[in-house]
Order: structure tokens, then sequence, then C-alpha cells
């Protein structure tokens, strides 16, 4: 029993868990100038460190970024990277794209860049030769790790994709041969919405999950079958 | 408060996130053929779905496959790849890595491969301008929080990436245009080992965070303001 138990959630621990997996959100137009104690920091980065990698590799740097100087030169950096992104788009489209809060570099007090060394020499090959871009996922699990241990101590993450990354590199002093994975803003928030934002505004909706699914083989779908997978009153709860 | 107390996560909650980060382990050895219930694999499909994103897109597909000849198609994919791998090593490195057991392919109940369609058109392209890259983190992210939930369901994962892709496509039957992000090992286990498995064997050790840490630009390496960071007996409690 001593095993089970250690084994074992309670349910509480258990609902935490689901929590920060429905209630995480990528966050833009919600941080607060709180700022983030050293420790809650330092329990984040933990846990990122904590995420599972190819080979025991640990591919993973963490830059702590808080200086004014240069998040403002990743701003600039966002804007001119969102301009041209912006030009994919016409019409209504462009307008609703043009409204859409994407980042928070400036109103975040911590930003995180997460980069990956992809010829770190730990773990010595296990694991990767097949398919090299495990390296790569091993740290996007660190982020995910970071992302969901954020949401229990109550902080918002989010993720600015809309940046030049060889500018980027050279505003942050990244060797060449690392990859820049993500850059988080991160901080606390004045509420974690209910919906994600593209959804809330209309740009995207949620696929139905059993039509993801498939059985033994890809595309042998059953959606009837896929259905029976979830139980609608346990579901919705955890989503509340 | 109403808002503060829907923020807030109880103690119980948050000690569940950190439990499940640091008790989940890359499971091969521990599998029990014990059946997965239907609605906890819906369960874990479903964490997986509500992974972040990149433009709301959720690149991600499931194939849950349960079939035996299928599985020992896997599996004879893996030998031939993990023959090629062991290959690298010679000496001792080499005994060690055969004596290593790096799938539990035919003993866990269920195992699940996770791809990616990078040419997905929800979320209209938004975000993954800059970094193509961002549509299989998507995928990843949906991976990990898939794992951490199993933890929580006292699921065993193990990620199997010694397989070759394009073979494995061919057995599963996945169009050549989508990406197998992750072919996943999934069941109850007769326990979650305290360390992953490379380190308890002497594979590989476990690096310094704090060696990991920089702040503001790369290579402002400061271990002792790192160090701050962290509350040594917090720390130690979580991981125990």
């Amino acid at each position: 029993m001593q095993q089970s138990d250690r084994m074992s959630f309670t349910e509480a621990e258990r609902r935490g868990v689901y929590r920060a997996i429905y209630e995480r959100r990528d966050i833009r137009a919600q941080f607060l100038p709180t700022p983030i104690p050293d420790h809650v920091l330092g329990r984040l980065l933990d846990a990122a460190h904590h995420a599972p990698s190819v080979g025991f590799m640990q591919p993973w740097d963490f830059i702590v970024i808080r200086s004014n100087t240069i998040r403002q030169a990743v701003h600039d950096c966002f804007l001119e990277a969102n301009r041209q992104a912006a030009g994919i788009y016409t019409g209504e489209r462009r307008a609703l794209y043009e409204s859409l809060k994407l980042e928070g570099i400036l109103e975040a007090p911590v930003n995180l860049c997460i980069t990956c060394d992809c010829s770190r020499e730990k773990g010595s090959g296990v694991g990767r030769q097949s398919d090299p871009a495990t390296v790569p996922y091993s740290t996007v699990c660190a982020i995910q790790n970071l992302w969901l241990a954020a949401r229990a101590e109550s902080l918002g993450v989010g993720w600015v994709s809309i940046l030049d990354l060889d500018r980027l590199r050279g505003l942050l002093g990244i060797p060449a041969e690392l990859v820049p994975i993500a850059y988080l803003c991160v901080g606390y928030v004045s509420e974690f919405p209910a919906n994600p934002e593209l959804e809330s505004v209309g740009w995207e909706s949620r696929e139905s999950l059993t039509r993801l699914i498939h059985f033994d083989r890809w595309g042998e779908r059953d959606e009837q079958r896929a259905s029976e997978l979830f139980e609608p009153v346990l579901l919705k709860g955890a989503q509340e």
C-alpha cells in the first residue's frame, strides 16, 4: 500500500494537473507589472529543467531578460516581423489581424529566451540518431513544463513567435549554432481568459477532437467509436 | 476575491502540478498489461488537445494503436533502427548501451503515434511565418500535456525515438506530407522509478541548472546569482 500511495495522486492533486492544462492561456494583454519573486521564477526554471529529454541530453539554456533596453530592442524586432506577417492578409481578415494583441514583451516583468544546443554532448547521442529533431522537441517539453507550472503559480506566459530568429540571436548574443526555440513573456495577470483569444475574437475555432483520432492506422477514423472515449460530464467539469 | 479564487490554485492542486513534473518518467521496463479504461485514455487525449498551438492551429492527429500485429511490426522497426544506433558505441559504452531497455512497444497495452500536419489551414498562418518550426513545436506541447496528465492518472509513458520515420509512415499508413512527431507507449506501471533510468545506470547525469541560466544576454552566466533563484528546502521537498 505504501508503494501505491506514493504512486497515486489525490483527487486534488490530479485536479491541479488538469486545471493547469485547461486553464493555461497564451497571455498577451493581461500582464501586470507585479514583480516575480526570485524563488518563484526559480521554481519555473527547475520545472523546465525536469522535462524529458532525448538520451537525458538536457539541450536547453535559459536567458532571463529583465533589461528594459533589451526588451525594447526585442519589441522593435517583433514590430518589424509583424509588419511583414500582416502582409499576407487582406480586407476584413487584415483588419482583424491588426487588432490582435500578439505579445506582452514590454508589459511582462520577465522575458525568457529558451535555446537549444543540438550538438551538446550530454547523452552521448542516445535516441537521437533516427530523428535529430527530437533534440529541439526536448526543449519544447521543457517549455510546456514551465508554462503549466506558471499557471499553478498564477503566472501567465505568452510565446512570441513573430520574431526574426537571426536578429534575435544578434540582440541576445546567442551563438549561431544554437537555436532559439521560444521567446516567452512571463508575469502575473489581471485574469486568465476563459477561452483562447483567437477563439474569442472569431479568428479560429477549436477542432473537434473526435475527428483527429485514428484507430491502429492513419485514416481509420470512426467518430462514433472515438466519442466513446469521452465522458461528457467529467470533461465538462474539468473545463469549467 | 471571487476572481482571485478562480485564478489561484490550492496548495494541493499546485503540489499536483509539481508532482507530475518531478515524478514523470520515460517508462520502458515497468509496463503492466492492465487495460487502460476508455474514459481515462480519452482524458489523456483531451489534455493533449488543449495544448497551446501557434495561431490556434491544432496541427496534431492521434493514432491509437492496440493491434498486436501493428505493434509487432513497429517493434521490428525499432530493432533494426536500434541495431544501427548501437554501431556508434564501442567497448564498455557499447555493452552498457546494449543493456539498456529503450522501449515498451509490446508490453504497453496502448501505443500512440502523434503526427503533425504542417500545412493544416486552421489558424490561417498566424504566428508561424517567422519560424515554421513552431508548428511541430505545438505538437510537442500536446505530447507533454499528455505525459503529465498520464502521471496524474498513474499511467506511464515512454517515447520511442529510435525508429525510421519513413518506415513508420509506411507501417501506419501516414501520408508522406505529415510528420510523425512521437511514438509513445502508454500503460500502468509497476513503479515510477525515483530517477531517470539513464541516470541510474550511470549513462548520464543531471546538469546543474545554475550553469544553464544566463542574465539578459547569452553568456552572462553568474552561478552565484542564479543559485539565489532557488530555495533549497522547497526544491528538495518537491523532488522527494
